[in-house]
């Protein structure tokens, strides 16, 4: 009996969409240490990194023509990936998002990233308040793109696992292997006992492209109404020119400007 | 008799509230040429480019305390724009964001960008199908800060007057001075007949810091899904390098890394 075949008969009971439904909400998910993911990018970007999932429920109604999809079926098959197909309205009912592509998955969160320090590496973005899900998802994306692989939030940021933020991350979070929720002490703490170059974005610090980068880093992105804490305001100053009197640029548009001088020079 | 006073008499009637309302959508706006734009920070853009407001709408509970609110309220009587305060239920019925500012202006488009050609600058951008508002708004917002002022959209792009660009554009529409809607037999003509140097992003462009940037030239950027439509993919095709496997950047952090390279280069 195939894969295919085995898994087609478990269905989504009452109970079970439920419990996935209570996933959106963050204090659940906390509690549980569970996220859903959605779509074929997001879950195709975690079979390329060889993520392990709980479990996908697939709309019936797939398109399973579709060269992409044949694809994105035949790697759960190949890496014993349980998988079953459910009607429409059943994985209508347990999405995030207007128009499902009929795709949801059930990951592990807790082992999600290592968070032991000494597993950290030597290019760190710290971000400080970022509060807009979309925006933390498209700077994890950026960051994944760049190949920075530790992240560390302050406390107050928006939760990595929100379905806004990996939907905009696009996958990225599967390239992030530390990350991290800290207080400012214990970020400030760990920059300098472990002697990384600071740099701290601001609207009036000293233009990036003058700037000789270090090999070993940290960048620090704040908000957009409050930029960088006071508590995390050190270090050396970078900022973005501009050409206008406009307040200021998107925080995740800001990090790919910044992302791409640090990582190239 | 103070503006203020003045303007405190007039009050939002129920016809006035639904005809405000209609405006958030496409159609109405089309037909009416207006749209409605919230927030201090995208006001304030506006006021310092020296635009002139139809109306503005305040809650009478706005903070008429805090110095910024002040200032544009000063600057509100000094450029004799049109105010009244509302009560904070009108304003809410009038707002398209969860939590209002307390501030709704209503604006006339139907002249508020020049599209005659001879007008253009020698520096555009080409948003081909960018059909997510809040992306479109965030690359207006970075043309701005670039000092773009000529933007092309594909005939199928996302309203740049949608409300969630407004938004997520911040001022950014204030800075642009020409943009229109072209199908792709016009942005050909146009661009091969003014002779701009054509950048074309894609994912297997050169790339970029390996570019030797023209004086006058177009950039053009097409959706995440499906990249640049194939009648506008010639010229030089442009890339930013990843250090990672995954699929792409956000198109709005894409246009920011591209814009930072080439208006300094």
């Amino acid at each position: 009996m195939s894969n295919y075949d085995r898994n087609k008969r478990i269905m989504l009971s009452i109970s079970k969409k439920k419990y996935l439904k209570s996933l959106y909400n963050k204090k659940f998910r906390l509690i549980e240490n569970k996220t859903l993911i959605e779509g074929v990018r997001v879950i195709n970007e975690a079979l390329k990194t060889g993520f392990k999932f709980d479990h996908i429920w697939i709309d019936e109604k797939f398109n399973n023509n579709d060269t992409n999809n044949i694809f994105l079926i035949n790697q759960l098959k190949d890496k014993n990936i349980p998988f079953t197909y459910e009607k429409n309205k059943d994985i209508k009912s347990i999405s995030d998002t207007k128009n499902s592509q009929g795709l949801v998955a059930l990951i592990d969160t807790e082992n999600f990233f290592k968070t032991e320090k000494e597993n950290f590496f030597d290019k760190i973005v710290i971000l400080d308040q970022i509060s807009d899900p979309g925006n933390l998802g498209t700077i994890i994306r950026t960051c994944a793109w760049y190949g920075i692989k530790t992240i560390i939030l302050s406390k107050d940021s928006s939760d990595i696992f929100n379905p806004k933020c990996l939907r905009s991350a696009m996958g990225g979070h599967f390239y992030i292997q530390n990350c991290v929720y800290w207080n400012y002490d214990e970020i400030i703490n760990f920059i300098k006992s472990n002697e990384y170059h600071y740099y701290c974005s601001t609207m009036n610090g000293e233009p990036i492209e003058n700037v000789r980068i270090k090999n070993k880093w940290a960048l620090v992105l704040g908000s957009e109404a409050h930029g960088v804490n006071q508590k995390l305001f050190f270090g050396h100053k970078l900022s973005i020119r501009s050409k206008n009197t406009i307040e200021s640029l998107n925080v995740s548009v800001a990090s790919g400007i910044l992302l791409d001088y640090l990582m190239k020079n």
